[in-house]
Parts: C-alpha cells; structure tokens; sequence
C-alpha cells in the first residue's frame, strides 16, 4: 500500500541542491549518512554533481526506475513535478514543500490539485508541507527526513501530524533510547493520514507499537474501524492536542452543552482502544514501557526497593492508579527472609535496605518474580555507596532476561549521566528516574491486558416502528418545525421501543378509569383545559391516585370543584399518567459533533447535570460493549447498583435504552439533539423510564431523507 | 537556634575512619573538599592522623572550641558520646548513626534517653539516623553528609525525612542546576524536624524558598501556625508520601469514613499556604520555576513559539490549568506584525514559524512582554537548521535580564545535552523539555500569589450555651452513653447557634395548635407512642399542615383514627416540627484524625455523599477563611449560588455554620464524631437548617474533662 514510499528501492530528491543548510541539501545528506540501500538520484535543472552523486534535470532523465521521489520544489513547480514523476511511472511521493491549505484558499487549490493529479496517476502521496519519512529496516535505511538527528533503530511506528514537532521529537526519542522502525509526516496530509498509517502498519512485522502525534482526525468513523482493530494486536498510543481549542458549543440542549471537540475525540479514542496521552512525556514514558515489557497477566504490582521513601511513594502511585499491590505468599516471604538482613521489610514494597548489594537485587527480584500472585515488578535504586548503578542496571536487566513473562520496570534515582550512559546501549528495562513513571506505564499495560481481554463488541439490532417515528417526524416538518413538541418526542422514542411514562386522554369519568387501569396504578391526573391554564391553583392535579375507587371519586371531585367556580365549560378532558417515583434521576441523550457525528451522553441528572458533570459520551453507533462501559463508568453507577438500601437499577434495560438511541440516530442522522431527562429509576421496578424528552433535528437534512 | 548546626565555626567528626567507603571516612572527605570554613576535628579512638587530619580519641581532647559534633559512631556508644560532647561544651549534634526508634522499642528506649539527654543538656540535634546536614554558604561551606555529590549552591532550604532518598535528591538537584543553600536529613526527628527547620529559616537571608519531603508530620498545629506565617514570605512546596498508607477509617459517621490521613494532611498543608506536589519530578520542577521567577501580577499566559504544534499543546495545558490566555493588544499585534513574516500567527499563542532567527525570538519577547495584557511568558524553541540552542538559551536570559518583573520560561524540545551544558552554568531562566511542565511550574506560581493575597484569617468567637451543651452531654454520659440521641444532638447543635429544624412536643390539640404558632406554618406532625411504633401505617404522620385550622382538623382525625382502631391508649402525644422544603441537602460534620485531630467536612449531602465525595476536609479551628475557602472548594458550590432559578443559600450562614461547629469542638475537644446530615437548603429562605444529627464523644476523656 505504501511500499513504494516507506519501502523504495530507489529514491529521486527533485529539488537537490548545493546550497548548504537548505532542506535540498540536507536531505540528501540524510540519505547517504544513513546509507539507503538502493541508488539515489538528485534532480536539479542545472544538473551536475551534488554530494558527489551526479544530479539530473528532470525525473525523465534519471536511467534506472525510482519508486519514490522526495520533493521539495517550490509549491508552484510541485503540480508540473508530479506530471513528470507519471511519464516517468513513479509511484510513490513525500511532498515535503510547503504553500498549500496551510497558506489559504490559494493553496488550498493547488492542494486540491495535487490530490487529484495523486488518484488518478494511482500514487500514494505523504505531505505536502511535511518533515518527510522514515524507514530504520536494515534492508531499506531510508531517512528521508531533514531532521536534526539520525533515526534509532526500533519497534515504533510513529506518525506525527506537526512538522516541527515531529523534528524535535525525533531528538528526544534518541535520547530517551526509543528507536522506531518507521515514521511519517504526515504535513496536510492530503491523501496519507494517520488512518492509512495504522492500515500499513497493521500486519507490518517490523512494527510492534504505533504512536500519533494528532491535532485533527481525518474520518473519525474510519480511524475508529481501523483502530479497535488493530489496538487489539498492537498497542496504539496518542497524544491529542487541541483539547481546549472548541469552546463552548452553542447547542442549546444538556447533551450539546455538556459536549465539546474533545470529549468526542475522547470518546472515539477510548472507543478505539486507543491509549490516550496528555504530554509528550507521558507518551514517551509509556512507550518505553511497552517497547520493552510483555502485556501483564493482572495488576498486581510488587516493588523491590532498597529505601523507605520511593517505596511509600511507589505505593502511593500504584493505589492511586487503581492497582493492585501484589501479596507476597509466605514461602516468598520466608526465602527472602532467609538471606536479606534482619532489617530488611520482606513484605511488598520489599525493602532490602540501603546497602543491598547487586547479589540481593538479583536474589530478590528471582524470588518476587516467582511468586504467582505477583503479575509487574518495579525495581528501585538508590546510589549506595561503592555500587555502580550501570552494574545493578547490568543485573536487572540480567535477570529479566530470565523471565521474560512478566513486566519489569527500574527506576534509578541516580545523576542523568547513567541515563546517557544507556542511550546507544541495548537497553531491555525501561528505566526512570521517578517512581510514578514506572507505575503510570504500568497502569497502561494493565489498560492495554483490559483492552485486548473485552469482547468485540456488536451493535445489537431491536424491533422498532421507524415508520411510525418517520410519520411523527414528518408531521413536524410539515409545520416548519425542527423541535419536536414533547409528546411527540415521547412518542419518537416510545415508537424505538424505550420505556416511556405511560399516559393517556380521557372524556369521562369511564374513559380515565380506563386509561388508568391500562398504565397501571399509582397514577396522577391532570385537568387539560382550553380556559384555565393554572390548573393547580384549581385542584387540576391530583397525584398518586392509587385505585379506581379514588381515581372515580377524585374526578367526581374534580368535576364538582370546576362547576362550582363555574369552569367546567372550557374543560377538555383529563390526561391519566404513570406516577414514576424515584429520588435515582439520570439523564441520556445524543448531541452532534461537527466533525465526529452523532455521539451519545449518559449520566446523572437532574439538578446536578451542570454542576457535577458526571455523564460519559461515546461516538454513535454504540457497540453493546460501548453501552456497558458508558453505564459503568458514571460515578453515579453506584447509586444505580443500589447503594444505601434503594433497589438495584435494572442496568441491562439502561444499556438498551442507549443501543435503541444509538440505533434510532443511525435510522434519522439528521436527529441533531436528543434529551431523555430525566431517565427516571423507577422506585418500585428499578426500570428506566423516560419522564420527559425532546428531539431537534437539522430541517433541511431531515427534509431531503423524509421526502 | 539551629545556628551551632548549620553554621559552626568548628566540627568534630566522632567516628572518623581511616577505613575507606565507610560513613566515617566519607564525610570527613566530603567536610574536607567542599573546603570547610574551619577547624575539622576528627575522634577516633585511636588517635593518629585520618585524612591527613590530627585525630583525637575523645572530644575532651580536641584543642579547641567546637560548635557541631557530627556523630557516626555505634548506637550504643552515642550516649556516651553525647555526655562527652556536653562535658566539651559542644551544642550542636548532628547523629547519623542508626539502631533507634527505627529498629523497635529497644531503640526507642536509647532514642528517648538521646532525646532526654540532649534537652538537659540544652543541646539541639538532628537525627538520629539520618543522611547529615549540608550550608552552601561561602561563609560556611559545610557539607556534613555522605550523599555521592557534592553539594550546588543555591536558594532553596531542604528537609528530608527519608535518609537514601535524601541522597538521590541531591544528585537529581544537581542535574537540574537546582542549587541549594542548607539541607537537613531529619531522620528519626528526634529533636530537630521540619517545623524546626521552617522556623529557623524564616528570617535566614539566604533561604528564598523551602522545600520538605515528609513522611509523616510532627506537630500538625505547630507546623499549621508557622508554615501559614511562613509561606507568606517564602514559598513552601512539599512532597507528603504515604497517602495510601492510611486505609479505611473505622469510624461509623459518613464524616469519619469520607476522611483518612491523606485527606487530613492535604487539608493541613492546604490550610498553611504550602504548595503540594505529588511527586519528585512535579516537587523539582516546581522549585526550578520558583528559584528563578517573581511572583507574577495576574494568571494571563502570553505562548511564544516557533512550531504549531506545542504552541496548541501549551494552550491546552494553561487552559486545564484554569489560567487565562493573555489577549495581546492590537498595538502588540501590530508591532509584531511589523517584524515577523507573513505566515507568523500574532495572536497568543504567536507562533514565529520554525524558522525564526534569534533576532525574531528577542524582539517578540520584548514587545509581548511590554504589553500589560501579560503576566507570564512560556517561550518555545524547537530545533532549527543552522540555530543553536544553548545561543537561544541566552537571548532569551538576555531579555529576561532586562524585565525581571514577569516570570518567564523556556521550552526547548531538543537534545539532552542541551540541559547538560546548562547545568553548571549561570541560568536564569527555568528551562524545560515539555510544555506542561512550564506550565503546570506557572500554575504554582499563580496558586502562591493568590496565597499571598489571602486574606489572614480570624477565628471568631461567637456567643454560645456552653453550659447549655455541656449539660446535655453530661445527662448521656451518666447513663453511659457515647453516642448522643438525636434531640440532644440537635439540642447541643442549637446551642451552639446553629440554625436547626425548628420542634416542639404536645400533649394536646391546645398544646400542638401552640407549638406550631410558635414553630411557623407549615409544620408536619408525628404521633408519638409507646405501643404503635409503625407510625405511618396509622396515619400518624401529617406533612405540609398550612394553617392551625388545618392543624386542628389532622390533630382531631388524628385521634379519632386511633381510637377507631383501639391504639388511644399508648399515645404519648405529638411532636410538632417545623417543614424544612428544599432540594438541595448538603452535609457539615466532624471527624476525628487520630494524628491531626479534629477536622471539618462540608459538602454536598443526601444519597449523594459517597457516590459523589463531594466533600472538602480542614483541620480545625477554622479561621473565617477557611470557612469561606470550603463552601467555596466543592463543586455544589454553583448550586448554592442558586443554578437553574433556585434560590441563592445564604452563603453567609452556611459559613457561620462551620465556624460554630469549629467552636463546638475546639470548647469539648472530646467530640469525636458529629454530622449534620442533611443540612437541608431552605427553598423558602435559602438559609441552611439542620434537620438531623448526631454526635459521638470519647468517653473516657468526656467524663475527665466535664467531671
């Protein structure tokens, strides 16, 4: 798919050039200090020798064939290059040239261009405006990159949507003894994107993780196909920026409020299996970890230390981070007893005290790594002295050798200069400085040991009348209208089958009796009158209503009342309702994200929506899985399993009540807001019951699909 | 105070070795290459020359005068030593050697007799067990500890409670160019802890700002009153391990089991003005920020950069942080426009695209920071062909020179070595390798100047039943009971000002009819009986009685219904209440930390409290501050401003409220438990009312302090 660009056999630079410290000279400088493994030929129209390799005018003119051609002309000769690179039947490019959408409308012209000139020669293009691309495999050594360091051989993928950054995180990974085996940016990413990357790299042997350094997401319905795939067999780390660039979103609805660009790339990447990071730290520090650690086969953490302090601080970290401290068994207990000191804790975090020397480090983390109940060890040292820290390093990573089965993770509170000492080094641990590094890339194996342990998802497919909500909705639109009433809300959902208050209109005492005795007692009753309009001021509403007796005798009552005060005339009827009784008051929903679609909302409601904030979104369509999770992951799951003595929320019912949201906006995209609030738990049944609801769809979309 | 410890004029080292990599040969080289100021004596039994050093078998022996005696000897021979040292006329002891408290009750009971020695001898002393003490001061040049490193001079005063970890510190500080002017390994604390070192360093010229890693505090009020003084003139950051050490609290009150150590000591630490971080890494950067930065005048960020992608990433990070985005000016934005290219973005973040020379770097800083629209600049450099790093570096110290109002940082994502050639050099400026660490180093300082603008605060003394209290307390303790009823939990409360639900009982419909004049309409009515304990089912509770008519007719039915059933005969009467209506019910209370004692809890209250933790924890006494700080720190805060058309609470009351019940306690210390739950919202007034409560004492110490 991207073989002739991440995988060329020859390589063409157009725009090579003799000028020192132009990105035409550098690159062709990276590509012979990496030493490419195929012939390399620069373009320049005046010909000649460059960097001691004889240069030729024009694509046309180079002898051999070229798979992929590096360029780097000014933006208006990029169009004229590509045509060339066709007649020459040239397949793959990297436009590093800027000029493009990232200038404006002009650019964004000749951008589109570009791409069209792209599909129809059938090429695959990386960039334009981009840093360029880089292959570490031995059989290829391709550093198409004008980046200030030479790549480290490595395990990584990485795709970077920043240029700059991408440069500057090129050194860092160095430094970091991160090697990756390929990288691409991605610039504008006109045709190549992130998406394409995880596709390629989905069966590529040579890369075991991938990390993206994203800013926007292409086709969110595509990224997340791809990735719950392909996060199941390789673990997919990002960083997103751009969290607090969308503002606050001017839907008028809870669910639209509540959202915001961020929480629907948040929802996608969790959907997605993706492991979200906040700081390029992070992302580095638990890339480390996975380039080095196997995936655990529990949470449970031991710590080896040879100081109090890291330990307690270590243990902080993993309680925190909702893991597990191992309990050391007895017979680990009594082995390690019998050659640590009698000062030594051989409880977790084992405590071998300052003077451990090498032979106890060794010891201990063999009989810790033994113990069955222990699934990740972190391994702390302290300088001490007369011990070289390289040396107990040298026997950590000894003995990790030895078992490779189980995660183990140093840290070493030592000078910088032993982490420079390993950088060039074939280091296996991943090391740190801090405790908390250690156990957050901990936290993400366990993350990932989740991940990969969930089932796949399905998207269940329920019995609805979407006929029957089409019509509702077309009535609507016959009168103009993009608001549902409420009634017509209710019905919209009671027609996708979810539990709403029952109700229902009656004329006489007869009819309400009946209505009543359908919706099932308690029930309230509520006046509905063309001439009074505070019908509480006049005894309109009589609540829990609990049998047909009462019920006959409380619309006597009702009756008299109006006549006395000489109101009966404008009476139309009673409306009957089931009386939901709960103090569990939910809320869920759907909200539209421009760019990510419809996405779904659940949490708690009421009067705490706005201020606790304690509801969950997830992209549209929701897996069964995905509705599992949103349930679980409120605070207020809690209050739903039941606690301080109200009955258990029937949870199975709540999940699809959000599939049958899920699968009502996949039937109507054009659905913009929808609120169930509140979903009341009912008191009595524990059941979700929709009390009130609204829809509003987008006119001209709901126009053009209804007809 | 601790001046013949920190800055002695001469030092004995007792237990000097001529054995090499032992403590008593190490620190006697360490004394010897930092150049000490003065005579260094060293005693060892044995006399002769170590380090080329005159030896001495006793301190007795020693020619001259001697302010500190470092001791390294046996543990069973340090009292000996001590008796020696006061005999010599030495004051100062710094007792590295170990086998005390730390080892069990034998050596707590040598610790104990150390401690007893050193107070009759009006000695001061740090440790035992402990890493030494270190003065950077030109004028002192003491470094009388066996870290690996020799110590960087600098600003910063630093206590450390973990001996090993002390060590590692200092290694880390030295990479991260942190210098520091005193450092303190207090080890068992014996004597000498951090609230020693807080109050030795308060007037010390040469400490600008503290830093303290802590394992546990020793006197929670003594460290509350002087860090709350101290911080005002100096920072304070602090690092309290062993937050998950404290487990679930046995206590039966929703506020004993929502509090725990860690909440106690963040409350603490909160309530004294210190800046808490979570780990070593946030604890250093947070000092690099502050050992090289004023206070700034506002929290408005200004992001210069010369790459995308980490100016989104920096916005992203200062928005999270709740900081504000400064707004430059349209003159600022038009003299950067003047300058900078046409693809530059002039708004904040500016972004002076990648390939910005260092004259673009200087002058942008300059004219963002003449703009009085920005309190903090963040500037970002990542690698440009042909730039130098550590040449930015210095243009951006160059201008930071020239406006040493406004703190200033740099963001450099380039190699390691960058940092390495900085350590060792004169920097002025806290450089990082990511954006969130500048960042989050900002929000710190923001946090401090909000501290500083604090008001102080007082405790008030409002008027109160102490005798009143005291006396119902007294009844329940005669009759052995720890745990108050509820009447005389809401009696006690209500001596104690506080507002609660209003009550009265009554035998007849006369005496009910008189209650609920004086209570205020609506009341409800409850039966109360000796036989019939299931009121409800007899009807024997009446809610929302609007008049004395009304309440007449209930009380009348009332009676007419049991008779009916044959049940008059138990009834004792009926308890009239005040109808508390409203729908936000919050939660205050008491809990008792057996280490930092009594503690105030507010927050959102009803089936909420440990679904939500809502809920914020100080250390009584509370001053008018802390109380306003509280309301203030829970989220249900925006319900009680009166979101969504309901009406405001009385803020006012609210605080009162906690302040009364900080009296309550602080008069009857004995009070280990107390809740008001709910604290019910008046709708009608928006003032809080106690609706329930309960109270639980100590026994033992009740009755000793009531007699």
């Amino acid at each position: 798919m991207l073989d002739k660009i991440m995988k060329p056999r020859s390589v063409a630079v157009v725009g090579a050039s003799t000028k020192q410290h132009t990105i035409g000279s550098d690159i062709l400088k990276r590509l012979q200090e990496y030493a490419f493994c195929g012939p390399i030929y620069p373009v320049n129209p005046k010909g000649g020798v460059i960097e001691g390799l004889q240069a030729y005018p024009s694509v046309l003119d180079i002898p051999g064939d070229v798979d992929l051609a590096i360029i780097i002309v000014n933006s208006r000769f990029v169009l004229q290059t590509i045509d060339q690179c066709h007649e020459k039947g040239i397949l793959g490019l990297c436009v590093i040239s800027a000029g493009f959408k990232e200038t404006g409308a002009e650019g964004a012209r000749l951008e589109a261009e570009l791409l069209e000139r792209v599909r129809r020669y059938g090429m695959r293009c990386v960039g334009p405006n981009c840093l360029g691309v880089v292959n570490t495999h031995p059989g290829v050594r391709l550093d198409g990159c004008f980046a200030e360091t030479l790549p480290e051989r490595g395990n990584i993928g990485f795709v970077s949507q920043s240029g700059a950054l991408g440069g500057g995180i090129l050194n860092i990974l160095k430094d970091l003894n991160l090697g990756f085996s390929q990288f691409i940016s991605i610039g504008n990413q006109a045709d190549v994107n992130a998406e394409t990357a995880l596709e390629y790299w989905e069966n590529e042997a040579d890369v075991d993780q991938i990390l993206l350094y994203m800013e926007s997401i292409h086709d969110p319905a595509n990224f997340r196909r791809l990735a719950s795939r392909i996060s199941k067999k390789k673990p997919i780390l990002a960083l997103k920026a751009g969290r607090s660039a969308a503002g606050a979103s001017a839907a008028s609805s809870h669910t639209g409020s509540l959202a915001g660009a961020d929480l629907a790339a948040d929802a996608l990447l969790r959907q997605s299996g993706v492991i979200r990071e906040f700081s390029l730290r992070d992302l580095f520090a638990t890339a480390k970890v996975f380039a080095n650690c196997p995936i655990p086969k529990g949470d449970r953490v031991a710590i080896i230390t040879n100081s109090g302090g890291p330990g307690i601080m270590a243990t902080d970290a993993v309680c925190e981070q909702g893991m597990t401290m191992a309990q050391l068994s007895d017979d680990t207990k009594a082995k390690l007893r019998a050659f640590l000191p009698a000062a030594a804790s051989v409880k977790n975090p084992v405590d071998m005290i300052a003077s451990a020397p090498i032979e106890h480090y060794k010891q201990t983390m063999e009989t810790v790594l033994a113990d069955p109940g222990v699934d990740m060890v972190i391994v702390i040292y302290l300088p001490f002295l007369g011990l070289r820290d390289t040396d107990v390093a040298r026997a950590v990573m000894d003995v990790k050798a030895a078992h490779p089965e189980k995660p183990i993770a140093g840290v070493f509170m030592t000078k910088n200069e032993f982490f420079s000492a390993l950088a060039g080094t074939d280091v296996t641990v991943p090391f740190f400085m801090y405790v908390e590094e250690a156990v957050d890339g901990f936290e993400r194996l366990n993350e990932q040991r989740r991940w990969i342990a969930r089932p796949e998802g399905r998207i269940p497919v329920f019995d609805a009348d979407r006929e029957g909500a089409a019509g509702i909705m077309k009535a609507a639109l016959a009168e103009g209208r993009a608001q549902l009433t409420t009634r017509e809300s209710i019905d919209v959902l009671s027609a996708y089958g979810i539990r709403v208050c029952g109700s229902g209109f009656a004329r006489t005492e007869d009819e309400a009796a009946e209505a009543a005795g359908r919706i099932g007692y308690p029930v309230v009753m509520k006046m509905t009158s063309k001439t009074t309009s505070h019908k509480t001021d006049v005894g309109g509403v009589r609540v829990n209503i609990r049998s047909e007796e009462e019920l006959r005798a409380q619309y006597r009552d009702l009756v008299a009342r109006l006549e006395t005060r000489g109101l009966l005339d404008g009476l139309e009827g009673v409306i009957i309702q089931e009386m939901v009784t709960g103090t569990r008051e939910m809320v869920c929903g759907i909200a539209t994200d421009p760019q990510y679609g419809p996405m779904m909302m659940f949490g708690l409601g009421g009067v705490f929506i706005e201020v606790m904030k304690d509801v969950t979104f997830r992209i549209a369509p929701l897996t069964d899985q995905d509705a599992a999770d949103m349930v679980r992951s409120v605070k207020a799951f809690k209050l739903l399993e039941g606690a301080r003595g109200t009955k258990p929320a029937d949870i199975a019912r709540i999940e699809e009540t959000l599939l049958r949201l899920s699968q009502l906006v996949a039937d109507f995209p054009f659905v913009d807001e929808l609120d169930i609030n509140p979903l009341m738990i009912s008191e009595k049944t524990g059941e979700p019951v929709a009390v009130d609801g609204r829809i509003k769809v987008r006119l001209e979309e709901a126009r053009a699909a209804l007809g």
